[in-house]
Parts: structure tokens; sequence; C-alpha cells
């Protein structure tokens, strides 16, 4: 196991944290060797897999991010903001890969990964899984092949305890329609249709998120001509889809040249 | 044909009205015998057929709306709220049967059509269709069979002119999720999520409206559990659809009492 | 706890037994006490709990049925037919509710079980999910509602090591949607199209069956007429939903008088 | 209207023949200067647009396909396999562009094509819409990037009145898949799922065909995975798609080089 990349989770305690640790113990390409919480969590000193309920794994969880990212290979991070921009500071001085799942960055907070990414490898992406990451790129290729005669329409649907509308995902899928027309999705977003509308304005996407029960995520992109209609379609099934994703960037991300990435990189996807 | 309902269509150069005529024609149990148009427009005067690019069908578009009601059965009326009004009065002193396909009416327009209803027969509904009108019975079943735990969302699709949303359908099968939950649907009704929504509230009926190309007419009511779904969906594929159930109302309503009926008192679906 | 039904799971090691085992274990409103497997098995005589690789849960795999039963409330059964017929027999001498979620019983079989419900309580179902019972029920008023002009396709979706086709499921649906139209489904099914067809016949209720990847179970009940479609659906989102119904079958049935019954009784939906 | 491409189209009296004549003549793109029946035919020499009951084209029926094909640019042919190889002769010898939507030809018909083809300008699809032909090209490009654990399912939907399945552009997008993950579809072909079926064949590619009420014609194929799906999904609204493709590639073929072509040729997609 001496060869197998070292990694890290960091946000331990939360429910993809947990999900990640299960992950990584779980794989035989890699090895979990670290596990993050802020301080006085009260997970912190106790070994990681007994605070899952489950079995001893042999990692206990630190407060101490720069110390476990020194003797690792990789981190994986899906945390909040504020907390990844200093993981990224701590991953970039340490030489270490740094996959980011963490979402709702702002321009300020790009701008320092991009510092970062000056010397780490840092492999970020909206939603880790194979199939989304696909998905994507046939919307590019779509709405490039279409005129603008095709209404362009995503719709989302998650599980009742998700906060934000549409999803990020939603949105990564939104950003790729409008890459494929050339132009802005700021420019043409259409969100939250309530009331006297008017018309749909030619060239506009529209966005529509369902929220119900235990979804964990399906995404349309639906193109609407006169007398047909395409839809580009995923269903996640199985959450741990998103670990196994991260875990896949980690992994791919050894040996990399410093620099930012997604996960059509990872795939093999990119132009 | 003697013996047949006699049938005047009011909005006659509309889409709606056009179509009217088109099914009236058509159908062995029932003969147009009136065509009205607002004053002062082209149509006046001229053969109802030839104005829409076909054959004669001899009967001239009018704006006499009572001397056209004197010698009919039933009168069919998708228009607008203000006209539909003054119909109501025009075919409660002719005592004939008045089908109301228009929509958005406020309180002082309903009573109105209250005090028409004592004397004429009057059938309206959001839609016409016999597969809406089961659906809105079914939603009611459902929302009351299952518990609250069941998130409801209504999602509905429709064509790129449609100028309001959600579509009256939609509210229609709200109203419907709302009664058989015995809860008022403005207390409860979650339409046009966008941004920080956090999480959804128990007990809401969510709305989203999708836009494109030439859909006619989507709705779907989910029920959204832990563990599972369910959804009743109808999708209209022929406009003609709506028509038809407007004429079958007009039939049904043959030597009905005066009073408010609906769809589910035409097709036999009423409690 | 001693208040609580006692309940025992044949099949343990299976797939279907370990949930039930896991779910019952789990719940607050009964208790575990007995798991069943063929003789030689070699769980046989070790704690039910250790053989999943959980925590152990204090009840021994035993391939003693009857006593089993004897101190027992209930049994549920997700076994084969062989083995589920023999169960009757035992649950009829201990007079316990006997919960058979065995599917593929022939005439003969089913026979045997109508015997021991004269002494024993069976509940008995093709699926034990609220949400499919409920759907049943819908099906069979919507064919009733619909006439023959609607054409009834059934189309169902399961995981890729499913053997079997259409699913039990779906023919329990396409029995509810004859029984709404009077007719016996052995007369109208279609099931298996492929090659030269002809046209469909008038009546006929059609099976798709779909195949692939991890798909738990989801069934679509189409009415397709001219100009509209009705789509009753049911999309199952987590395993464990069967093994909960189950449980909850088991509970109603305590003090029941013997007989046979089905999830419409359980879930207070039967006429 | 001198320069503008001249169109005969055959099997005038169908339900494509005249919703190919209507398209045509209603195109200011191109001009409609023929329409062929077989002999004995009692649309033989009356004009093609009072048989269609509406006005006069000025175009009169006829069965002497040379003689019309001599004095046109193009041919649009939606008629059976043995005519179409006999119209293909004749095309050929006038050295005119054959648009063929014939389908189920077999091999030796299929030869007959190719030698037409050195002479003649023959474009073939088994479905001439944009979204369908797109939809192809993605199928195989998805079947060519995901590995063979995704298993591939192909679904459609049409009315109650086809006589044959899985349709023809489900075997076209079947093909394509299979040729995506270089294998031949006969090899992996599973239609017709029904009785004691077995798990799936890893690799197999599936059909399902459903058919009822008036569904003009819908199309999915799903990518089954572990944890996710993905569907390409495509909805024909309105049957003239299938003539405006036909149309668009008379127009197209004016001045190409004798040869086979299909509508991804035509639409810019091809690779």
């Amino acid at each position: 196991m001496g060869d197998l990349p070292k990694i890290v989770v960091t946000g331990a305690s939360g429910r993809m944290g947990q999900m990640l640790m299960k992950t990584v113990s779980a794989s035989d390409k890699c090895t979990l060797v670290g596990a993050i919480e802020r301080s006085g969590h009260d997970w912190i000193g106790r070994d990681a897999g007994l605070c899952m309920g489950g079995g001893a794994l042999g990692v206990m969880v630190s407060d101490d991010a720069l110390e476990a990212f020194a003797s690792a290979d990789a981190v994986i991070d899906f945390t909040a903001p504020s907390a990844t921009v200093e993981f990224a500071a701590l991953a970039a001085q340490a030489r270490i890969v740094h996959v980011i799942g963490t979402t709702g960055m702002d321009e300020a907070e790009l701008a320092k990964l991009t510092a970062a990414g000056r010397h780490a490898t840092i492999i970020r992406a909206g939603n880790m899984s194979l199939g989304v990451n696909l998905l994507t790129k046939l919307t590019r290729m779509v709405a490039a092949a279409l005129d603008v005669d095709y209404d362009i329409e995503i719709i989302e649907a998650h599980h009742n305890r998700k906060v934000d509308a549409p999803s990020g995902t939603a949105l990564m899928l939104g950003e790729a329609a409008a890459q494929g027309r050339g132009v802005k999705l700021a420019d043409v977003r259409d969100s939250g249709r309530d009331g006297i509308t008017s018309a749909r304005q030619q060239g506009d996407i529209g966005f529509s998120a369902i929220r119900g029960g235990d979804i964990i995520g399906e995404h349309d992109v639906l193109f609407a001509g006169e007398g047909e209609r395409i839809i580009l379609r995923h269903v996640a099934s199985d959450r741990s889809l998103f670990a196994k994703g991260a875990v896949r960037a980690a992994i791919w991300g050894q040996g990399r040249a410093p620099g930012e990435y997604d996960m059509l990189d990872v795939l093999g996807l990119a132009d």
C-alpha cells in the first residue's frame, strides 16, 4: 500500500466528508491518511471510522491541515468557500493535488484559487460524475449545432433539503449551452418564472427547480423547436457517484503539472 | 339537422374560435348557426368558412350576439373576462347553455357569472379535456391519501408564446391538491423558485413552468416521499382536444337545469 | 419490548432477507426474534447481525422454522414459491401472521396458501410499497373511467440482474387495468413486441420491460388516446421501501381474523 | 419560379405523399411539378390539390414517372422498397436527385440503390428530422465514450397503427450505438423481452416498443450505469417535420456529385 496515493479528506464529519472517507477506504487504488475537521469539533483526536459508527480506520481526525497535507499526495475538499481558499494555500505549500467540490465561490475566491494553482494541481468541478460532465460537453455541442429557433430550458430536481436554486450543476449546464451559442449566460438567463411573464424571449436559457422527497439529482437540458424536441437527461441514483468521481480525480492528478483542471480533463473529454 | 343542438361561437376570428367553428361544423351531433366578432372587425358580414380560408359554411359572422343567441341552443365562448361577463347576461336572457373556456376572471366577474347562472346553464372549466379533468380528480384523491411527508410539485410545459406562469391548468391541479389536503392553495403556493430559497417548507405545493417550441401542454403532479415518488402526468398532443371537450359540454348541457357546472359534471366524474 | 410484535425473517442471508432484518431491528414498533435459513447454510448457528458484517443482534440464524414461529407473532417471507408454501403451513400451525413478498406462485401453490389462510392471517402482495399499491388502485379507476379508445401500455424499468419480464408489479398493474375494463388480462396481454406486429389490437394491454444499471424499479401506466395521454408513474428510489412496507403489514396483521389480505387492506385503500 | 428546384412526389395519394406535396407547394425554395401514383389509381389525370380536398395546384397526378422525372430536378419518395428500386433506376436515367424515405429495404434492394447512385444523387435516411439525426450522432459519441458497464436501451413510442417494432429510427439509433462500441448490432440486439429472460447480458443493446393513441414518434437512448443514467431523447410533435427534412434534402442535393448521402451530410453533421 506504500505506493498508493495517500489522501486526506476535509470536512470529515459532514455527509459528503463521511461518504468520501468511506469511498477512499474502500478503494484499492488509494489510501486514507488524514481526516480534517475544524478546531473544537468533538471528532478531533478520535478514529475517523469509529466516529462514523463503523470499524476503526486507523486515521485520527485532526484540526492541523498543514501537518496532514505534508505527508499526503492529495486532499479532497467539499467544504465552504472560505475554508477551501485556505486549504488551497496549504495544498500549494505542500505541493499536493487539491480536488475541490466546494461550490458557490465568488470572483475574489476564484482568483485566490488561480494563484494557488501556480504551485498546486487543482481539480475543481461543480459536479464530479462522469455522466454530468459528458452531458455538459453534449450540451455545448447541441447548442452550437442548433440555431436560436430551438428554445433551451434546463430543468433540475433535488431533495427537499437543498437550499439554493437552480443547482450548481444546472448552472454549469447553462454555461455550456451559452458557450455553445457564443453568448454569456448572465445575459440570457431566465429563472424563477412566475406571474405575467409575457412571451418567451428568443435566445433565453430558462431554468426550473423542482424540490421534493429524497431525489438525489436529476437534470434535463431541453431544446424545443417547431415540430420536435431534443432532451439530454442525467439521473443520479447513488450519492457515492460524486465521491467516486473525486477519488478518480485525486488519482488522475498524481504527477500532473501545477495548474487548474476540471473533470473533463480527468475524464479525457476535454476538447 | 333540425333536431341537433344549434351552436354559436364567440371570438370567431381567434385561434380558438376558428378551431371551435371547425369542430362544431365537423360534428354530426350539433350544428353551427352563429359566429360572433366585435363590431368593426373585418370578418363581420362575411361567411365564417370563407374567412378561415376554407369552403363556405353558410354562417355569416355577426356582431349582434343577442340576435344570434336568440335562435341558438348554446354558445361556446373562449374570449376575455369582460366579454364573457356580457355574453353571460345575454345567454341568460336567451335561456341557452353558455360554455365558458375563458380564464383569468376576478371575484367580481365570477359573481356576475353566478348571477347569470340563476337563469342560464353555465359550464365553465380552466381546461376542457377529459384527461386533465380526470387528473384533477386523481390529484385530489392522492393528496388526501398521502400525508404531508410527500412533497407535492406541479410542473407544466407550454409553447414559447404563452404569457403567464404557472398555467391555469397547473393552478387548477394545485387547487385540487390543496383541497385534498384540506388547505388553501394561497397559503402553501411556492412558485418561481430562484436564488437562496432555503430548504423546502413541508406542506408547500411547488410550481415550475417550462416554456419552449410548440409544446401544446404537459402537466405533471409529483408526490415525492422518502424512497418513492408518484407522478400523475397529462400530455396534450392535439389542440382540437379542448374544442372537442367544449362541444361535448354544449351538448351535455341541453335540457339541464340552470346553474353552474364544470367538466367533472359533464364527464360524469363529479363526486 | 415484551409487548412489541415478535418477528421472524426467512431467507435471512439473501439481499431482501438482510434488508428485512435490518429494518425490523431498527424499528421501534417490533422486535426481531428469529432468522431462518435452509439446513446446511453456513450462517446457521451464528448471530444474524455478525453474519451481515455489523454488530451482534442477539438472534441466531436457525433452520428450524417451526420452533422459531412458535414463539413469534409474525414471519416475513420473501423467498421462493415452494419454500413459502411450506412456511404457510407452519405459520398456520403456529397461528401467526404470514407476510408474503414471494412472487411467481402457480395455481396449485396459491390454492395451498388459501388453505393455510383458514387458520393464519396471510398478507400477500407483489409489491409492498404504499405508492405502488395506490397506483394499482388509480389504474383500476382510470381504466374504468376511460373507454377502449384509450390504449393502455405498462412500461417498467429495472436493474440488469432481474431475470423475468414483465415485472410482477407490472403484471399487478396490468391486472388492475384489466379489472377496471372488466376483461381478463390473459385475453388482452401483449408483451414482447418485436418484428412485424401489425397494427395494435384495440383493447390490448401492452407491456415493455427496460433493463439497465442499478434501477431499483420504475413503472408507468400509459393511457394513450387521440389528442391526449395520461400517465400514472411510480419511481422507487430506495430498496428499503419494500422492507418497510412488509414490516408495516406484519404489525397491521396483529389481532386480525385469519384470511388472505393484501397491501390495499393494510394501507386502508381497499374499496 | 423558373430557377427554383422542380420537385416530383411519388406515392402522391398516401398520407406522407400528401404531406410532401403540401410542404413542397408551401415552400418558397422549390416548386411542385409532378405527382406520381400507380397505374389505375383514381387520382390519375386529376389535379393533385383538388384530390387532396384543397385548391388546385396545377399539377396533374400521373403514372408516368420517367416523363415526370425528365423535366424535374428531384424526386421525393416515401413508398415501398420495390417501387423505390424502380424509381432509383429512372432517377439515375434522368440524372436527378432522389430523396428516399422508404424503409425496410433488404440487401439486394440496397445493392440496386448503390448501383443507381453511380449516376444519381441519392439521399436516403430512416428519419429526415434534424433532431433525430443529431441524436444519432450523439448516440455514437456517448456509446464510444462510456464503457460496457453502461447498459444501452432504446425505447420508442408510436401511434397504434404502426405495424412494425422496433421502429426504423430505433434501429438507426441502435446501429449508431453499436458503431460507437465497435460491435455489430445483430450480435447484441435484444428486442421483445418477455418471460424468463435471465439477467441482462453485458454489452447487449435492448429495444422496447410502446404503441398507443396518436403518438407521432418518441425515442429514448438510455445509458444506465451504477449510480447514474444518461438519456438522449427525441420527441416529434408535428408530422410535417419529416416532409420539411425531405424538402431540405432535395434542395441540398442540387449540384452535388452522384453518390449515396444521408441526412448527416445534408445537415452538415457528418464527421
